[in-house]
């Protein structure tokens, strides 16, 4: 029987959500295998001198542990 | 004074949310009259080898009641 | 052991809250029997021209299932 | 791309949570095809006479939409 | 040390939920000066004769206060 | 594209939470136009010396935004 | 300083919800002084026989500690 | 009418969640009479020296009440 | 095995929320033994005359019980 | 009957929360009357170059409502 | 003063709610010390071919820190 | 595009709730670099012998992410 984790990760994009939530899979793909399901936890923009900066997205990623001794938390 | 009924649908798509909740009003307009309103409940996205499988909406469908005797819940 | 369906109906009624109550239990007692519960999820007033049109209820309505074979969700 | 469905469902048990999902189960596969998920909402216990009832799981069932133009919600 | 003030609105679009955001950005950028942030609280889509009428965001406003003396709340 | 504000006003009556509902529509019809919607967030009573006070409801007031240049937050 | 201490109760009434807020208010008032708000935390009704048996209205009643030395929790 | 009256109780147990919910069955059952119901809240397991010390289930007891006039709260 | 029993206080204090803690955790200690955690609820000021009248603390006081036969609840 | 307005503040301090709220308290003393109440709703510290910039209150304030003719939302 | 972090696992069984929670037990204790507590978050059923998969548990993981300089989040 | 990683910690101080924060934030900072925010989740106070043992607070640490090859989830 395998565990999943969850990890949690803000994503930032000027061009929308959608591409926000792309760059979190981007960043999890660089170090996680077996990424099963990520879920929006929240949704908003950022804006500096009244003009949008970065769309948000922050949400939670689930990932199969495939566990060797000398892993870590 | 009619009565409106809300179901609980999750739809899904390849492209994004916006064509996720697409897939929703598609199915909903298969069978329901007098659609009124669609509430996101939840969004996330499902993985299959690290990659993005769909894009996945939660939301609640609500229409208007027209009965006639022969209906069930 | 018998197990109990929730669906979710919302009332509308020109008079108050208690009155739109009493039109779920109306259209509920249509077409379903065992009802043991009827729990309220929101409360509202929908205004029009700046004036009442409906006091309105959102409720979960529970009822016992007896299934025959051709029943359907 | 299919459309998932969820509906809400209560099993009671005497024996305890677990069975009382059973029941959910049991239920849900008399009439319902492509079941993927069963979530637990709420538990608890109905005591009569100061002594156990039922266990009781409140949980909502998700499962894949095959629609025939016949079918009702 | 200054204060923020938090104001809710809801954005319409026909188009989508980032359109429907922008709106809200539009908005606030005609009265408001030193907005930090737009948090999402709820999206949905209203239907008109089962057909798509306008694809709903609403947001609370974060902006900055810059009090002069007759400012009313 | 209108834009829709939400504000917050709370409601209190000797009489009960209807009436209540109603000081909140009496006094938002005093200066705002196209409300569209009040959506309850709590239900309390007040007491006094062990005896009812007031009934209160604390309720969303949505109204549509006509803007002119000089108005503020 | 004095302490404000909260309990929960049900008030059941067959007339409506504000009746049985009132049936709290009566039972509370029988052995506590100094109470200063009752909050609703839920609303519902029970059926039996598919006809409206009891409204009922679940609530937190805060009141005033005055303690003696031999008052128990 | 009768009110209810609802209080919180953690049972603690070496063997399981339903065992841990009897414990709470059981020192209700002690001083309580009319027990209706009891709801969980919260679900989990203390650790002592990395291992399972006990499962414990938070939960929230109903039961009517029947007043004498020197019973306090 | 022992149980674990939950009250709800509401601290008063013209200093500050630590202070607020201190009133219930002093209120706590004159009747109850066993006092394992004090969780806080909710946290606010109470004004009058728009200056600060008290800060207050909302919170769960749980506590290990000791029953002997008269004991009441 | 008076009406009560909540609107949402952010309050900002290098000392700390309590200090925070009292900016709240502070900017809100400056334009309204009949401040009742500020409740908090979230407490933060935001960070820059890993040091505390400053600790953050997000609190509503309850302030009952005076109105003349040419008062705005 | 030591602190405690807190990570999320999903534990699964074939065999029941217990079981999940031991699979999540038996992976923490393979890497982790100092573990105080295991709190559910939610419990679900994965079915495939509209039968048990497996019983899930999602729950947080609490354990103190013991630092090295070496380690990283 | 940078990411954002939230980690959840807690924090014990004999002292108060600000103290402890320092506590979480001196951690952090003891491993983590780009520290943005920190946002409280639950409080409470952890009693042994009926006494105040800790003050703690828990809460959400968000920092960028900058990634080497060997880092780890």
């Amino acid at each position: 029987m395998s565990v999943v984790k969850i990890i949690e990760l803000v994503g930032e994009s000027p061009i929308g959500w959608e591409d926000a939530m792309k760059q979190i899979i981007a960043e999890a793909q660089k170090t996680l295998r077996g990424i099963t399901r990520i879920g929006v936890v929240e949704q908003d923009v950022r804006m500096i001198n009244d003009k949008i900066d970065v769309w948000r997205v922050r949400a939670q990623v689930s990932f199969r542990i495939e566990r060797s001794d000398n892993d870590k938390d």
